[in-house]
């Protein structure tokens, strides 16, 4: 009788919570839906600010104003939280010249972190396609005085895809899988890869006397990128470097078979080293039950700069705090603290969310070695983990990092037994097409840290619109590639699944905390054919 | 017996030639595979001679240089036919740039024919969509001293469809449908506009004191086209006119509701009067018989500038040089001359091919009133059509301006009757991919003047590759978007119908001369709904 009483107890307990919650749920959609800010706040992200490399002049302004929002709207503990970097960077203006055998204008854009010219320069280029150290012998003592591109012209592939497009329901079914969590080691070593080979690329370009050199972009149609990882404070190239459209490219690379073709560069990009730290964003909806732990939602907030960074992430930042703002607006009580987090550093290797984890959740042993050119990053998978007080508090966190598609429900990133849970705190959002919950684990943003240590840390899934194909990292990655219903939805389920978490009678199992796992094919051999 | 002997003389005749012709396709198909010029040819138009606006310069260096090619290839009576045109214009250099509330370079080219800016001019925007007189007065006494922003910020379309393909059985069969020709009242009507509303928009906006002009680029994801049709002596505007890619349009238009916004503009481009002839390219392998007429390939020359008019159309008028190289170095004598033609001036309404027919083929009553501002265009579907002498003598034309795409047959363009003819001409192109004879017929390039006058004219079916969907008229028509197995075999493709068609002892059966048609309609009333 004791026992049953108490389970009626906690029965009605959590059928009164439930019952609040849903009345709420239709407040935040009417909220989100025909009084939201989501619109106006991603358009001021991306058309004023622009692109928001981390610690440039830009992302400055995107963290004092993201916390001016956030306090206008009453939200508590708002702050910044420094973590080391590197250096600011920014280009003024840039361009790059055919100059012979005909005058054209090339879309270009400078490389991020890397030096500018002196003043305009110009001269022949040579087509040198490097992208090993293996490949520096063939072309020692062959560039002196020589524009470089370092990029093999590969030939454009055939664009037999939609460029946009939304999940059917078979595709979102098909991510229901278990799959185990890997280590991601092929992720680590291109991370590793991207930072230190430019750097032994700069050394030689400049001990062959070379001037300047220029890549190909990685997609066609005119698109550039700049993308660029030589961030650190003493890690600045020697060369300016340049991303060239692959169009553009391909024809220099074409007229350099047949005869000579001279280049004009100029890039006028600055440094700013008077803060190195970078910043996380916080906001907060404190909990009625200090003891409950917190939920949290994030997204980054740093871009990079070939456009404006809105779906890569002011998408997500701005339905970050759009979900803040209605939850502060609506007056909600939740028994759990609601946290808000805007990262920074997380299209250099994760950086705000991984110093969040340094900070706050968990210590890992340091990444050493080659692995210490990842940053951060390299450390992800070293074990063991050594868990901080914080590390119980994290009840759940939710990560917008797919662009700006609608919210179609959320991976459980290999921690199977959360499903359950999360299909309860979905479940109201079906018909906002919002209530899918699959095992499989994503990659490449910043919950990955988190469920790396076995936090109950997951990402939304999104209709994928024309993220890949299109906008992510590009020219083009601007306001009008989103959809504003999609934004309005997005933060409408953001704010009420962070609301039910935030409530929840139901706690997320914590996946196991991970140690070094076997080799997966304790049997292999080294195959010598293998590059 | 003696009809008999006559009719088998004409078998033995016939057989004869077939049979030599069957080895000499083996012939043409090893040279245009395997020692082909189509691709290095098709790179020199595009990659050093680039953009060829009809009487630019760098039309005027195709114009010589195809000559210069014909003529070592051995080919006869190759010369240039003059017609009139208008104004030689090119862009040394150009730039747009939003400079409040932030800095950035934005994605721009100068409307053809619109004039130099003086030196660099800034000014505040202002949106203002006029794409018809109706809309001047809501915008009267608002633009002085504005750059007008004319182009209304409409939202993008989900690229849902992929941008790259090439034709199923099933595509090409769904064209083999016998449709009405008709006058095409729209695309005449189209084409009155689009010269003359930019005049009164012109007089408009100087009348209001306005400085310049900005459209949208009808494309999304960065890319600008350029195209005006301002080319007359005496037409010339008075304001400089940009297009901006529409993301960067879309940008300014968003800013622009909530705040100042200032561009700066520098169009560098000059107008050039000292020839305003067009020139027609001519190249012949003369006929064995003097009165069997010809057969004519052809493909126009000029582009547009955005960039190097690959596609559109350097693909075509390479592999219409590449047929004749093929059949002159195999030495072929054909019964019928074969006529290479490079036509001037299409993009700007079809003149060159126009102005041919004109000079050789009929006489049509001139545009009058409002259809004079469609140039020669305007006059396409006048009737009665007078035949000059060498109206007979045109066996077939065949026109290629579908991109560079591997060609799959023939549009008999609703000649029906043609139909049995043209399969046996391209019936033993099966194994290329290049044999299927479709009824449709097919608009907008060179053929259309001579198949409105019943001519024999047709367009090859070609696959479509990325044409339509981002290269046409736009920034990346680059070689680089070209196929070159595809341009190969096109020049097999060409080369052995222009050979089989002037050995033929088939003849095409000729279309009706067509007169003025009665209306589709006669119990049409006016829909005072209708635009």
């Amino acid at each position: 009788m004791r026992m049953l009483t108490a389970a009626m107890l906690l029965a009605t307990v959590s059928v009164s919570a439930t019952a609040a919650d849903t009345s709420m749920l239709n407040k935040i959609v009417d909220q989100a839906m025909n009084h939201g800010e989501v619109v106006e706040n991603t358009a001021y992200l991306t058309d004023r600010i622009g692109g928001r490399l981390t610690n440039s002049p830009a992302m400055r302004a995107a963290e004092k104003w993201t916390q001016d929002k956030f306090r206008a709207w009453g939200l508590k503990n708002v702050h910044a939280e420094p973590f080391d970097f590197g250096r600011g960077w920014w280009i003024e203006s840039a361009s790059a010249k055919m100059i012979a055998p005909r005058p054209i204008l090339l879309r270009s854009i400078p490389v991020a972190w890397t030096p500018a010219t002196t003043g305009t320069i110009s001269a022949p280029v040579i087509v040198a396609p490097i992208s090993d150290e293996d490949h520096f012998d063939e072309w020692r003592g062959k560039l002196q005085g020589k524009i470089v591109l370092v990029s093999y012209p590969e030939d454009p592939a055939d664009a037999t895809d939609a460029a946009f497009r939304r999940y059917e329901s078979s595709d979102i079914s098909a991510m229901d899988t278990y799959e185990q969590p890997t280590t991601n080691q092929d992720g680590l070593k291109r991370r590793v890869k991207r930072r230190a080979f430019p750097m032994k690329l700069d050394a030689f370009l400049k001990a062959e006397g070379a001037i300047a050199w220029a890549r190909m972009a990685y997609r066609n149609d005119g698109l550039v990128h700049g993308t660029g990882y030589a961030y650190g404070v003493g890690e600045t190239p020697s060369l300016p470097g340049v991303e060239i459209a692959a169009e553009d490219y391909r024809r220099l690379a074409r007229l350099a078979k047949t005869g000579p073709v001279t280049l004009e560069l100029n890039s006028n990009v600055h440094f700013d080293d008077s803060d190195t730290n970078a910043y996380n964003i916080f906001a907060e909806i404190p909990g009625t039950d200090p003891k409950a732990g917190y939920v949290m939602a994030g997204a980054h907030l740093d871009s990079w700069v070939a456009a404006d960074g809105a779906a890569d992430n002011a998408a997500g930042s701005a339905v970050v705090m759009e979900a803040a703002r209605i939850l502060s607006s609506l007056g909600v009580k939740p028994k759990r603290t609601i946290r808000f987090a805007l990262w920074s550093g997380e299209e250099q290797g994760l950086h705000g969310s991984l110093a969040y984890i340094d900070r706050h959740l968990a210590k890992r042993p340091a990444a050493v070695g080659e692995m210490a050119a990842a940053g951060r990053y390299g450390a992800l998978y070293n074990y063991p983990v050594t868990p901080l007080p914080g590390f119980k508090d994290l009840i759940a966190y939710f990560n917008m990092d797919n662009g700006g598609g609608k919210l179609r429900g959320v991976y459980a990133e290999g921690n199977f037994a959360a499903v359950p849970v999360l299909k309860d705190w979905f479940g109201p959002l079906s018909s906002l097409g919002a209530s899918s919950v699959v095992a499989a684990p994503t990659s490449g943003t910043d919950h990955v840290g988190m469920a790396a240590i076995g936090l109950p840390a997951f990402q939304f899934i999104q209709d994928p619109l024309d993220y890949d194909s299109t906008v992510h990292h590009s020219a083009v990655d601007t306001f009008d590639h989103l959809r504003p219903q999609d934004l309005r939805q997005a933060a409408a389920v953001m704010a009420s699944v962070l609301l039910s978490a935030a409530d929840s009678d139901k706690v997320i199992p914590r996946n196991v905390l991970p140690t070094q796992p076997k080799d997966s094919n304790p049997f292999e051999y080294d195959n010598p054919e293998e590059d």
